[in-house]
């Protein structure tokens, strides 16, 4: 057998796998590498923290999309660095030769150095991310309800989202919806009701991108939902109790959601690649690491130059997928393809029977955009099972205005008591 | 509003939601203790570690049961310990006193001492141990990838459940189909197909309390599927890397899963209750404590003298119901009610298409059993969206003998590299 090249893809977010998929049964061996078995599907990741879905149904295993493939593999293993000079990934399995590399290792959250930020507030990136922030939802709502005093209750039930983008705007609407059905029929005990959901957005206005009446629509529904918005305001620090406001103001509150922004991964520091200011692989229009003739940078870790692409999975699959046919183009001695980001449109959904969708020729919002956005993620989402999965629980959501996945997860079998005090704890429900 | 005497209920198990149920609405304040904020419904637990179902369809909220009760409370907290003599409970958020005590905080795993067990050996009684379980057994498939020599493999894919009940037989069935079925198609570099597992019973058969001819059915059952029953023997030692059993053979083995017996829970120690030798409650025949008038202990926690309750669901449910009758009848000036159990029979599954059932009058095997295990389980299942989830994943793994929840689910979000070594890695799959 003739020598076959070796391309490595570094993570199987959606680049990955997309790259991974072009090249499957081509003249190429090809091996997936991820820290986890699993590919996520990151859209739907606020709602597994809102306890909307349950955190396996936006899983799907690697190993099972490639299992009749020949010519890809996968292994679980954590990227530690990449060694150009050698052509070797460096992982905590050991070293893996490459002929060609795609590193397709996405984004973590950007904290722009805001005191605090990075300490106490939540990111919402990864399925990790999501357990810890709907434990600690539910987990306030359980911790004030020891609390006589609804003063001190207050920074327990104000939740605190920062970035009026996509995820920011769609994780407030479900979680107000979480507070008020479901958690306001658990906590009776919290009445006068007052949890209190705040939305930060630094722009006079959310969802940039979108045309000005959609985002006018958009900010009106979050209000009429009773969504506070602050725009055009900063957060300018986080304390475990409150969020400092560009304005002076301040929010006590214990629970600060960052969706405000990404970067490329710390780690990549010290891999010798260009990287922009926002620590993101600086690649050339062919997707190649400036610099670098086998080193392909795709979806969020990657920053064309002269370029601006969004972060949406869409580019990241448009991305990924080109990498991959500029290695067999390079194989084949065919030029390289330039990368030309083709916008099919995007939507944002308000919670129950409102989004916003915006395309080339279309702009629609409403009951219509609602079922929109619902069709399209239900098909995009990996495997029939996950989708099964997913309509049963929106359709269940939908009719009796519950959520269903509302468990503090424990995450370890010994459990810590913490340290010893006494409180009064209300006996039975008041009437 | 005269005084209403105060009933606190540690757990919300079978036996603490039982006796809760039986209080609601009546002339009592009634409060429910959990470290967790759901209800495990513990029979489908091993599914769980078996990647069968997810783990939010067999927890249910708490709150949620009790949402239209007037006088049934709920606090998430950890019981620390129980001053009788002062009628309080000592939680991690604080003192909570009681008129009536109901202990059901259940078992944990016994270990009888054997060396090596509590450390290297996986439990199996509660949420985060199949979380736990479940990552292990997937990761032993990835982590046995890595290695290109069979030998060292044999430790990674040997997996050893010790104790032949119910419990540890139904997740042997149920381990071995997710092995031959998904993770054979998955693992196609683990060829020749080596993964075995193994049953251990010091009895010379397995599933005591079954008639003879169902528990030969059993073993010539388990046999057919391939795994490999060591009766009569008992385990003496377990490290890291293999089983030493009693008639001096080894297993080796990184994955050792404990189902072989059960006590009270270690914290009972200092509490100045009646203890039995496996540290469980001894309570009288009407289930308060022994030398208590106001305390009872219900379900896995307690034993009554000279009575035989097996640990099973249907027995904590009839015994949380009699002590909630009890403190009623107390109350009313009524005689206390003694307990006996009424044995309504029991069931075990068998892997696909197989299971055996004995009532008082009825004994019956194969597939009209398997389908009995299935509609009662699932009827018993609290709530009915976790039953349409379960109904559907289990149809899902039926037709398609796939096993949805094949995800290690990572628990933190900064996961740390293990230490650096080199290891040859197979690029591509072997044909």
């Amino acid at each position: 057998m003739s020598y076959r090249p070796k391309v490595v893809i570094l993570g199987a977010g959606f680049a990955g796998i997309w790259a991974a998929k072009k090249l499957n049964n081509k003249p190429v061996d090809v091996l997936v590498i991820d820290r986890n078995n699993f590919h996520t599907f990151l859209p739907l990741l606020y709602q597994v923290a809102a306890a909307e879905i349950e955190i396996e149904q936006i899983a799907y295993p690697v190993r099972q999309m490639f299992r009749k493939s020949k010519n890809v593999g996968f292994i679980k293993a954590e990227v530690q660095r990449v060694v150009p000079k050698e052509n070797l990934v460096i992982t905590d399995v050991g070293a893996i030769p490459y002929d060609f590399l795609i590193i397709a290792l996405g984004s973590q959250t950007a904290y722009f150095g805001v005191p605090g930020a990075q300490e106490f507030a939540f990111p919402l990136k990864a399925i990790p991310h999501a357990i810890e922030l709907r434990n600690h939802i539910l987990s306030m709502f359980e911790k004030a309800s020891f609390e006589i005093e609804p003063k001190s209750r207050e920074p327990m039930l104000n939740f605190v989202i920062v970035g009026g983008g996509p995820t920011g705007v769609e994780f407030a609407a479900s979680l107000q919806e979480l507070i008020d059905g479901p958690l306001k029929k658990d906590f009776k005990e919290l009445r006068p009701w007052t949890p209190q959901v705040h939305l930060i957005e630094a722009n006079p206005k959310i969802l940039k991108g979108y045309p000005e009446k959609q985002r006018y629509y958009a900010m009106r529904e979050l209000k009429k939902k009773g969504i506070v918005l602050h725009t055009g305001v900063s957060v300018t620090e986080v304390t475990p109790s409150e969020v400092k406001l560009s304005d002076g103001s301040k929010i006590r509150t214990e629970t600060v959601v960052w969706a405000a922004g990404i970067q490329g991964p710390e780690t990549l520091g010290d891999w010798n690649l260009p990287l922009n200011s926002r620590k993101q692989i600086l690649v050339d229009e062919t997707l190649k690491a400036v610099g670098y003739d086998n080193i392909f940078a795709v979806g969020d870790i990657a920053s064309i130059q002269d370029q601006f692409v969004p972060q949406v999975a869409p580019a990241a699959i448009q991305m990924g997928s080109l990498a991959a046919s500029n290695i067999l183009n390079s194989l084949k001695g065919k030029p390289q393809r330039k990368f030309k980001y083709k916008d099919k449109g995007s939507m944002t959904i308000l919670g129950r029977n409102k989004a916003i969708v915006r395309t080339k020729h279309l702009k629609f919002k409403g009951f219509i955009a609602w079922l929109s956005w619902l069709f399209l993620h239900l098909m995009k989402l990996v495997g029939y099972r996950n989708r099964a999965m997913v309509l049963l629980n929106w359709a269940w959501s939908y009719i009796f205005y519950e959520r269903a996945a509302r468990i503090v997860l424990p995450l370890h079998s010994d459990e810590k008591p913490v340290a010893d005090k006494t409180v009064n704890v209300q006996m039975a429900k008041p009437l």
